[in-house]
């Protein structure tokens, strides 16, 4: 089997290491056993210098022979049509697990984000507040009835959606036992902690290469 | 083939009409030829009404025998894995319209939904403004040099582009010739006119309905 590639940048702030979406298919590779290597692009000048591999200027993309792919959520899919254990093989296993997919990136994080980003601006009581705390509860709904999304066991979509919750804003906003609950067991998992662990340690080694790069 | 079933809601007024999602749904089975038919859940209560079938209170959802899904881009791409006129079926043309599907939800609208969002609120001048900006110039260079995003073809990753294009808060920000003649190339398509025909129309119908029920 041909080894994929994960790419992502040389280096970020401190802020987002552990966070910078790599890791979703880090996690994704680990969790199925599939082999992969990282190989990064500057950060430095990210906006246009790899416009051909992503139109939007952001890191992963993904590679898998002749396959390349960007979007973090189309990567999780398309790892998932490479792994059972990333998604169920019967009809209704796989679109419940696509459907969720979508629900994390369209249903949750589509309004996660902007409201974080919104606060990151100092607009700090947002009009997307109540639409976040409304999704939220929605979710916690669901997830007060069942461990895992779909099929009664992990799959890529709660990698997803607990890699979403999980954001420290996210997951501090108001008190939901289980969203709290699946979050802490999505993230105790060995694959997570390994993706985790392995994306901060790269960061902290470009750290080292930059210091020396700009040292005298 | 079994049929599909659509669902949405039993009326919507008139400002959503033209827009509500299951017009997704129906462009996709009217491209493809897939036989299907409509059915509905109440608009009133809509809230809490079908939280087993929707957990997020929204429509639409698509039956497909024992397969029920939600979340309209989940539905497309369940619809793609049906018919090769939505999707090519190489590996790379299926990654890419998968890539693009959900470049169209996480990286398009992610951004435009929560800004139109916040407009509706009365905060025109907000701070998603400059990222809309960002994003639709960033589509219109890739937009400037295909005529479709995939594989050289009308896909499901174009017609859900187009639906989160033609939105008229963003299809009038700011001047896109490529955007605009790429919006207007999908729209122009008979399986568009047709699906916002029949969704526009079921939902007058519904206002007849709703105007005799409650006539004394």
């Amino acid at each position: 089997m041909n080894e994929l590639t994960i790419w992502t940048y040389d280096w970020v702030p401190e802020g987002p290491r552990g966070f910078v979406r790599d890791l979703r298919l880090r996690w994704a590779c680990e969790e199925s056993g599939l082999r992969y290597s990282v190989r990064t692009i500057p950060f430095d000048g990210r906006e246009t210098n790899h416009l051909a591999q992503q139109p939007f200027g952001q890191v992963p993309f993904l590679k898998d022979d002749e396959v390349e792919i960007f979007e973090s959520g189309a990567g999780l899919l398309h790892l998932a049509r490479k792994s059972e254990k990333l998604m169920p093989r019967d009809p209704a296993g796989e679109a419940q697990t696509v459907q969720w997919t979508i629900a994390a990136l369209n249903s949750i994080e589509m309004v996660t984000v902007p409201w974080w980003f919104l606060k990151m601006c100092g607009d700090e009581k947002n009009h997307l507040t109540e639409w976040v705390r409304k999704r939220l509860d929605q979710l916690e709904l669901v997830l007060s009835e069942r461990e895992w999304l779909v099929a009664g066991r992990f799959t890529v979509a709660d990698l997803l959606m607990a890699d979403v919750l999980r954001v420290p804003d996210v997951r501090s906003f108001g008190d939901r036992p289980a969203t709290e609950a699946y979050v802490a067991r999505a993230t105790d998992r060995a694959s997570f902690q390994k993706a985790r662990a392995d994306q901060i340690s790269e960061f902290e080694a470009a750290d080292r290469t930059r210091a020396e790069e700009s040292s005298p």
